[in-house]
């Protein structure tokens, strides 16, 4: 291995450690002794690659960004083809999380936004960055359903309303210490999606087009 | 005064000035000395009232639970009577109070339990209790509208689903440091419970009574 290879290698073993522990313990209570620690790492070659902490942090966020896709996308998006069916393996996909933690961590973006969005105004845009990505990609799935929903069903503001649905239920989970309210969003959401399926031909079901087909087709 | 009055007076200030700087600041970011500073009280006095951080933060959840009535929901519940539209009220409430401060916090029991849940396992239990009686609050609006709502609606499940919003809401518009989503999210709220509302009337529209009896009116 060349010794840029090695700083490569060196870079992205802390910058993993700092994701894992900033995930769990929360920025705050992360000290970069002991990131170079879990790393195996002198504290002098951590402030080599990042002289601070946020230089940390941000280098972490880049990294969550660029690996949005293939780390927790495309093991759901391999699985499943449906566009709609997407959006709700992607939600378990978080409370698989949360299981998996024992409630530790559900989303690592949402911790950090709430613990960091006042005091680290220059983090906030890779914040913000993060949510915009994860947004963009499950619009793309509404995008692909446009055929079954309302045509003037936007595909973004559902996207942010699903985003905004997991944030909260992952704060209701980890602090309930159960998945009640987090299963309860979930089959909430789906009646609403489903709700927007069933009026997709067009107007909404009391009036025009939409309910008088229907009933013609019942009566 | 009375010296038991003084004491009173003492330990409210307390917990009134440890629940401004808690909501703003975070808990881990507030220290003892700095409550007593703004207290206007010697540190040794805070700790006659309150021997570790952890029992003040019990007494702001303590208060913060028994003000909710009072404080948070008669303003809105005295101008609003529509239990519908208290709902929306009350999460303008969040909107006004993200305004208020900048996006400095929407909703302090949230940012508490991102904070702690994890850290403070006795805290946790005080947490649940604020959401709890939250959602209690907000079940009874639900409840006074069941005549306009589907009957397999589910008072406590919808409020849970609007706690869930505002929580996740509030954490968009504070990352973003704008209300867009904030306000896309109660645009959706609005339109799943106009949906609820159009189909109360028995089964969902597609099939059954629901769909028929709104076709033969508009036919």
């Amino acid at each position: 291995m060349s010794h840029a290879d090695e700083n490569i290698s060196k870079r992205d073993r802390l910058i993993q450690v700092a994701m894992d522990l900033f995930a769990f313990q929360g920025y705050g209570n992360t000290g970069l002794a002991q990131i170079a620690r879990e790393a195996e790492m002198l504290p002098g070659s951590l402030y080599h690659f990042f002289p601070t902490k946020e230089d940390l942090l941000a280098a972490t966020l880049q990294t969550r960004l660029r690996l949005l896709q293939s780390e927790v996308l495309d093991p759901i998006w391999d699985r499943i083809d449906d566009p709609i069916e997407r959006i709700f393996g992607l939600l378990d996909g978080y409370r698989r999380m949360l299981a998996m933690t024992e409630f530790g961590h559900g989303c690592p973006i949402g911790n950090l936004a709430i613990e960091l969005s006042e005091t680290h105004p220059k983090i906030r845009p890779l914040l913000a960055a993060n949510f915009d990505n994860w947004i963009r990609a499950v619009a793309q799935c509404f995008r692909e359903a446009a055929d079954r929903l309302p045509p003037d069903a936007d595909p973004e503001q559902l996207a942010r309303f699903v985003l905004i649905t997991m944030e909260g239920a992952v704060m209701l989970a980890r602090t309930y210490r159960n998945f009640a309210a987090y299963d309860d969003a979930v089959t909430t959401l789906r009646d609403y999606v489903e709700r927007l399926i069933r009026s997709g031909t067009g107007d909404d079901p009391p009036r025009g087009r939409g309910a008088a087909s229907r009933a013609s087709e019942s009566g």
